[in-house]
């Protein structure tokens, strides 16, 4: 074993041991008022029994795989022996990542309430510091994750033939499975949980009785609290915990079958993206002790070492990947950086995109604002056609990225025998641009912690300056999470591209477990992948293929329209629970009378765990069908149309939204009219549209599209044995 | 020359002798009281001027494109000397097709409003008849210049050499590239006119003034009613001319191709396309004749008689096509017929699921309705849902009918080698379910003749009964419609199939201009499709490919939100002057004084021809760029991943918008508290957001798709040259 590995445990541990820390600070700062503590307990409950019951729900899911995973392999035997305990790992860790989140937030809420009310920076200080809990868990647990598994297997296959560190990096693979089995139900469930909550709050509370946000007199506001924490937290925990992995093991996976043959040269590349990992930890840490600042320092200085402390890690990494791949000698070592550098070049240009399209500091939000001077229909129809036309300068940059990464690992070459370098280069660019996630997560987690600090404010009854400084916080957030979540869009799809030759890699070794190969090769672990492509003729005109890609496009689609109609079933059963409330319990609007909360958190919570099945296991079932149908020609069209068409639909939906609830902030601060004019009006019709368009089926494409390919690795055994 | 080919332009020249006729004697028809002609003339100029405007600016758009293709045939030498004459005629009758129809569309409104208020079943017939003129003049026209080309063209090129055969069907897929620009501009710009009249005119005065529809109190009722003759009618005309143009030049290609080298083979296949739309032409005359009906018929005899004509010409053509191919003497004659068999079920299945989700007699519609209590934001949010869940059906059919219309006609050998005749079979399929095109457009464009009959009735102050009888025709109209647009929908994504194979072709072609030729392949002629795939790497592994369907798969969106943008945009100007109207114009709503209809028909035409500019070249300037700095690989990438993401838009785009429609028609039947409720505003709301999800956008998306692909056609020649 190469001595470099054990910086990678090590990374791990010290990554965890800063989560801890960071803790632990926060707890020990104080928890505020009777009353804040009392509403942050009751959130936490909430929050604490929803997630019990969602992880009952997705155990048995898991049982059931796995049960199936291990018949394939103990049984039938074209599948690998550990599959079954990779893939529950994965899931296990994934779960354990989003929890620790939560419960971070749920107790960092009242604090970071109570700090905001002596100053902003104190405020920002707990918020990001309790973010950078999730982001340093998240990462920590992953790299323990892909360590131990990396130990144990080289030392079950011997890792100096060639063909083992195949097996190894293959295998691993299905803890990604696992990992984005129980990304795709926290994602789901969540999201419908928060929606439902928020825009039932929002349609009674906002719209009808005109009563602010979060105010303690609206039945859901609880729910709605308790929402954020499942849904933008452990939801977002599962979510990057599942693009940080799945991106690492991809790579190593691609390295192992890149330079086949070369045990030496094999090992340096599925260490170089561990490595790289590795040295983000290290470096996010340093971007989160950046963020210090002076006491009583301004909001603009503020904000500044936010920013700084993203950048510094972000282009301290750019630096590292030379250092990283000079000393692990990789003969291409410095256009294999430059790859990386394409990454995360891309990232920040998609952040900046991003933030141009739905910020209201830009004339796209400000125009979308202006039309609600014409009503919510205009606004609707501004909001879908801005999402739509957002949708070209992501796409456009990430087609170069991923031309460029490829390019730089070939030297130019686009001759069908570099493929495997190129793709290598393709899927290291990704691990670069989620090397940083330990500080990019936590510009992007500390957000709803921060708004839930405002909606404890509210409740509590604080003076109104906590909830305006709250809102400061969570708007800032917004800015600068942009590069982080651009990040996240660009990592995805390269990842989703790199998914698509190990499946490729699995189909080779379906092949070995059925004992054949394919025409012209005598060993098929020689094949090279155009081999593969040739034999089953995966080219775009083949119907199959064609076929294979409507259905993926079709699948983008139908998920998302079972995920919305969810939220609006959901947010309806509230609303009419809400008026309920309202007409039958005396004294609610005057303050008088408790409103029955826990109602409104039984409907959130029984629509969640509902209706999150069945958009859930059509991700995992489709790609199996599709294989067992139309066999691997299918399956690569199927990954193919699902990441192009849902690529393009999440960005789509994920700007929509941020932009209605930006025109919406836009006219709140006293443009068109303000607060209570009708364009405000309008402008909340789109803000609640946009609520399930940009926090539930939008972030759950991105995992849609790598779990389809996940699944379609794992089940590559049984599709070969029917299209041998 | 095949003495069978002289039928195709024999049935020609019937479907314009009947279109003649029975524009003939709709014109002896009294057009009713004096204001009844008064209105229909003003929306007759309206529309005229408007068109004529249209056609300004699409000719500047021609005479540029068609001088760039002599430059490149003329002086570079790597294009067809033939290309800019073909492309003009396209252009040409394309654009004559919508002003046949408009023109018809125009005169009979008044007189179907007359014929109305006599009866349902007089005023059905006035209003069935003149849709019939559209599809007669349609599928005329479009069979007149097909059989003028392959005539002449047969002439210049002698057809008993095989390569020669190759050279005309290609050569007259370039009248296909000048049909589908006309048609985008037509539906681009037509669709934008529209819908900024019919939401503008719906938010001030259904919503804010509480005035019915068409009320000529409403300033812009004018413009809107013109908009339904340019959008409705003239958009959809060109629209369909570049579909059933589209499908028979792609087939008759493809015949060439997958029988190169038997002369007789490779005639038959190409006389196939052209008999069966010429058979096809007889049989929708003969529908059109079985929807007579006795005087005095009730309506749901009135209605089975439509359905009859309809179905009549669909089994009809089924049966005929085993005859046709028999008496050609293809020798797969029975495999081939089952193909176009597939193609009309899966038309009649994509129908069927579109009536489902869309129509308010079954569950997803009511639901939508139901959803309208709990405000416009639910109503939207599920509409969205709705779209985007109803995408399943159709997009599983068209894929189950492409696997066997392609299976049939190869034996059901998925081996490269029949590829030719797989692909042939899929194209014809597309030929069989729009054949019956002269029946199953007078079906679909009825509605908006009935539609502005209403709109008539309403502004000269008819009986109301008038009116309610027109509304009656226009939703038994879109019942009615539901498996023509099916045919059409499915079509497409046949036709757009068959295009891919038509550019290999054509790159083989652009090879013998420059006088090269690939790797192993001593004449180009010779090259089959698979080695051209292989020459360009065109497999989904090829990073190239990858970045192209990305490319493509945001093009659809792209253009949407153009488009989409561009209503909005126009839709807010249309409110600001009719507010303005009512403001300063005394008298309006109380009937005393006329309103200004002038400045909101010239505010539609002004945004029409100003904002359907960018979306329509960025259609043309794309492929051309991805083709110079891409390759053929790439190409083919753009267009399968504006395929299957635009294919899966455009349904949504279109149920989401049909949903909405009849949800408000709903609860405007008087469910859930009838016309004026909360309820109805918001679902109200829904129906503008649909307007140009379904009228706009969503039509376009087809077109886009199709030209896309007839671009990089004509452009291969200059792609070959950069990336030989």
């Amino acid at each position: 074993m190469n001595p470099l590995f054990y910086l990678v445990p090590a990374a791990s541990v010290i990554a965890l041991f800063f989560a801890w820390w960071f803790f632990h600070r926060m707890m020990k700062e104080s928890e505020g008022t009777v009353t804040m503590q009392e509403i942050a307990r009751y959130v936490r409950e909430g929050a604490m029994a929803y997630l019990k019951q969602q992880y009952k729900v997705v155990t048995v899911v898991f049982i059931v795989l796995a049960a199936f995973f291990a018949f394939l392999a103990y049984v039938v035997h074209i599948q690998n022996p550990w599959v079954p305990f990779a893939f529950l790992t994965g899931g296990f860790f994934s779960g354990l990542a989003g929890y620790v989140g939560m419960r971070t937030a749920t107790y960092a809420s009242a604090r970071t309430a109570n700090a905001v009310s002596r100053s902003l920076d104190a405020g920002l200080k707990v918020a990001f510091r309790s973010g950078a809990v999730m982001g340093l868990t998240v990462v920590g647990l992953g790299l323990l994750d892909i360590s131990i598994w990396f130990f144990v297997l080289q030392a079950v296959y011997d890792p100096s033939e060639t063909q083992n560190l195949v097996i190894i990096t293959t295998t691993m693979l299905t803890f990604g499975m696992g990992a984005s089995t129980q990304a795709l139900f926290a994602r789901v469930g969540g999201g419908i949980y928060t929606k439902a909550a928020d825009v039932g709050a929002d349609i009674v509370g906002k719209v009808e009785q005109d009563i602010p946000e979060d105010d303690p007199r609206n039945p859901a506001t609880i729910a709605d609290n308790v929402g954020d924490n499942v849904g933008d937290v452990a939801g977002m925990g599962a979510d990057l915990y599942e693009s940080y992995c799945g991106s690492i093991l991809a790579t190593m996976a691609l390295g192992a079958s890149a330079f086949f043959g070369d045990t030496t040269l094999q090992m340096k590349a599925i260490l170089a993206p561990m490595m790289i990992a590795a040295t983000g930890v290290v470096l996010s840490i340093l971007g989160i002790y950046a963020v210090r600042t002076k006491d009583g320092a301004g909001l603009k200085e503020l904000l500044k070492s936010l920013s700084t402390g993203t950048n510094l890690s972000a282009v301290l990494i750019g630096a590292m990947t030379f250092l990283i791949f000079r000393l692990l000698g990789l003969p291409n070592w410095w256009q294999l950086s430059l790859s990386v550098l394409s990454g995360l070049l891309a990232g920040v240009v998609i952040g900046k995109a991003t933030e141009y399209y739905t910020s209201h500091s830009f004339r796209p939000t400000q125009k979308l604002a202006e039309s609600s001077e014409t009503g919510p229909a205009t606004v609707i129809i501004g909001g879908v056609g801005l999402g739509m036309r957002s949708t070209a300068v992501p796409v456009v940059t990430i087609a170069v990225a991923i031309l460029l990464s490829y390019a730089f690992a070939t030297g130019f070459s686009f001759d069908p025998a570099s493929l495997g370098q190129g793709l290598y280069g393709i899927s290291i660019a990704a691990v670069g641009m989620l090397s940083t996630l330990g500080i990019t997560l936590a510009t992007d987690a500390y957000g709803p912690i921060a708004d839930n600090a405002g909606g404890n404010a509210q409740m509590s009854e604080l003076d109104p300056v906590v909830r305006e400084r709250t809102d400061v916080l969570d708007a800032l957030g917004n800015t600068t999470a942009a590069t982080g979540k651009g990040f996240a869009i660009g990592s995805a799809a390269l990842t989703a591209l790199a998914l698509l030759a190990s499946y490729i890699e699995e189909i080779k070794i379906g092949f070995q477990h059925i004992g054949k190969s394919i025409e012209g090769v005598a060993d098929i672990a020689q094949a090279t992948i155009p081999q593969i492509v040739a034999h089953y003729n995966i080219t775009l005109m083949n119907p199959v293929v064609l076929t294979g890609i409507f259905i993926g496009a079709m699948m983008a689609f139908l998920f998302c329209g079972l995920t919305m109609e969810a939220v609006g079933r959901a947010a309806q059963k509230m609303v009419v629970e809400v008026r309920r409330q309202f007409r039958e319990i005396f004294g609610i609007l005057e303050g008088k009378q408790r409103p029955d909360y826990t109602r409104c958190v039984q409907i959130s919570t029984r629509a969640a765990q509902h209706e999150m099945i069945l958009p859930s296991l059509i991700a995992i079932i489709v790609p199996v069908l599709v294989g067992i149908i139309l066999g691997p020609a299918g399956v690569i069209g199927l990954l193919c149309g699902g990441l192009g068409a849902g690529f393009v639909l999440a960005i789509f939906l994920a700007n929509s939204g941020g932009a209605w609830d930006n025109a919406k902030k836009y006219v709140e601060e006293g443009h068109l009219g303000g607060k209570n004019s009708a364009s405000h009006k309008a402008t909340i019709v789109g803000d609640t549209v946009g609520d399930p368009f940009k926090d539930t089926s939008g972030p759950s494409l991105n995992i849609l599209i790598k779990l389809m390919s996940m699944v379609s690795i794992v089940m590559a055994g049984l599709t070969v044995m029917l299209h041998p």
